[in-house]
């Protein structure tokens, strides 16, 4: 497993994971009909700083980016985005991939981490907390889950 | 003391307070030195309904917008900005301006109002709980202020 900063040409193998995952509606705040372009346009957005993961085999199998959360005098708080193929869950991909993304931050100069909108049922919640995050607060009934109804959004942070 | 949906005409009258608000560093999450090319963007993008307060002159003292928070399944959770001309405030007008854009928000459909990022030296503060945000959480040292050096971020929430 080798982590690695994207590059444009890694797109098509993104979109697959990128579209199944936020067409399931049950983690991202995007609509769950992105179209490929506009996916693009919000992940590999050149303001972002954008990872992927590849196998043995050269596949992709999960990216993530780090972005400035806030603008002006906010900047030093980095936001920061994962999708795991959901093919591969369950096998460490996201957690090696997350401490990564965590120590590229600290190491851009970013003082904080903080993400804006974990849906409370997402099982990457235990994730983040054994990562060190912390649940700030939570939207309430923010989140149409498809399976459970209005969920809540945590606002989870760490110091970096 | 009037207030309505902003046409995009009124951007020149709005900008100058505007302008001196974002310079002044102290309250919004933006570069001090944003351009009003960009300014403009931010504030009257289609994406947002924008109001305007006019005063008995005709002068526009006031603005804010309304906007989705988050997309996809979370669009019932407004989001929404607020700025007051600095040589008009502590004369209310902040406050009958919030009081009709939560009202405009419910009317809209929106579920809930959810501030992202409000400085928590901001005065507004206050204005906010008194019109029954909560602070759902605070994210410590995000802001570097000018005067007070770094201080939080807090999220507040209302339902409607």
């Amino acid at each position: 497993m080798q982590i690695r900063e994207a590059a444009a040409e890694d797109w098509p193998r993104i979109w697959p994971f990128w579209h199944r995952i936020v067409a399931a509606g049950e983690t991202y705040t995007w609509d769950r009909d992105t179209s490929e372009e506009a996916a693009r346009s919000l992940w590999m957005n050149p303001a972002k700083r954008v990872y992927v993961v590849e196998d043995e085999t050269g596949a992709i199998v999960a990216s993530a980016f780090v972005t400035p959360n806030y603008g002006g005098p906010a900047t030093g708080v980095a936001n920061a985005g994962f999708m795991v193929d959901p093919d591969r869950a369950g096998r460490g991909i996201g957690g090696t991939l997350a401490e990564h993304v965590v120590e590229a931050a600290r190491t851009a100069g970013y003082r904080a981490m903080v993400f804006n909108a974990v849906v409370e049922t997402n099982p990457a919640v235990k994730l983040w907390l054994s990562l060190g995050f912390e649940i700030l607060g939570t939207v309430p009934e923010a989140f149409d889950h498809p399976r459970h109804g209005r969920v809540g959004l945590h606002i989870m942070y760490r110091a970096l």
